[in-house]
């Protein structure tokens, strides 16, 4: 086999990062547009401007390609929110699913956990590897506050983390596309909305034991 | 043209109340597994059940039979929520709302919202005439609170719907398959929780103004 002018690619593996990084974009705005019923490597060498072949040859199923794309959009980084209080930890939470949801990647994550439930075997362990870095990282979050003394030990992660993270999804979700514009304008306004509002019930349900008397 | 053997039906109306729930019940169940990308009449006629011919006399398109069976499985019945307390109509919303998600129209309406971004010009109009009724049940539900003392009039409808509507939709999703039963189960706990939780932050932060003194 002739060394890759790359460098160093094994089998199988991507021998040109900018075709990879090409193919990647394409199959997620594709499977974003399309979905999975009509998602093609075809499509996704047309869109990406390169071979069939270059496709073919990384990738020999489209459910891989899919499932590369997710990874390499939703996967990484894994930013570690940890400011050390509460209210700033699910500020910078709330701002990057805000952000999150506003950006590209958006559209092709909440379709993933869509047809996650009518593909379970396909996406059903991609769609759980995402979630779960995302509950991970709130149980976390809040483990911390507890252990600040910021909320009672009986505090709720998933309680918290669905009104936050759900909240956001249901404001992007529910606001008309002409008015997408004016949405992202004010989405800082709305961050710190929703952090407020979250974190006021989570004090007031969970408050953190009394400090002794004396 | 001949009449109808069931009557009242016009140019262009549905002849047969059966054959049309049929199809309607099937494009649902077809659109929330594939999405619109490979939604197709024949696709319909064939898990109905009922002859290709049938369905084209009634849909001449595909966009037409999505948009009837959204609105026969989402819009109807509206159920106007107003049992004269703010906690009982948050309750009765989520209640509503967990009760969709959950049901077999939930995946459908979810992948509307998803798709509607994707191709606006054909989903924009139904998925903001099914938020629309959303909303309006929503402000009703907050302008009764602050008319009866309950909330403050600054009161925001979209911050608590967000956080309530949002909540749920997240705790659906971000329940893995294995464990679907098991959040089924539980729904009406995690109903009276949610509930809980909105309602407080919502009056903590918009609280009714104070009666005068004396």
């Amino acid at each position: 086999m002739p060394e890759s002018s790359t460098g160093t690619a094994g089998p199988g593996r991507p021998r040109d990062a900018e075709v990879d990084r090409k193919a990647l974009q394409a199959a997620i705005e594709l499977y974003a547009e399309l979905g999975w019923a009509k998602f093609t490597l075809d499509a996704v060498a047309r869109r990406a401007g390169i071979g069939k072949a270059a496709i073919y040859r990384r990738w020999a199923a489209r459910d891989r390609l899919v499932s590369d794309a997710m990874k390499a959009a939703l996967l990484l980084p894994e930013a570690v929110i940890d400011t050390g209080t509460l209210r700033e930890d699910l500020r910078a939470l709330a701002r990057s699913t805000m952000d999150h949801y506003l950006g590209p990647y958006g559209l092709a994550g909440l379709r993933l956990h869509v047809e996650a439930r009518a593909h379970p075997t396909l996406f059903g362990e991609l769609a759980a590897g995402i979630r779960r870095t995302r509950v991970l990282e709130a149980r976390a979050i809040i483990r911390r506050a507890i252990a600040r003394g910021e909320l009672g030990e009986q505090a709720s992660p998933s309680l918290i983390l669905d009104t936050l993270v759900g909240g956001l999804l249901n404001h992007v979700l529910a606001t008309p596309e002409e008015l997408r514009p004016e949405m992202t304008a004010q989405s800082a306004r709305y961050v710190e909305d929703i952090t407020t509002f979250v974190l006021t019930a989570a004090v007031a349900i969970y408050p953190p034991p009394c400090p002794s008397p004396g």
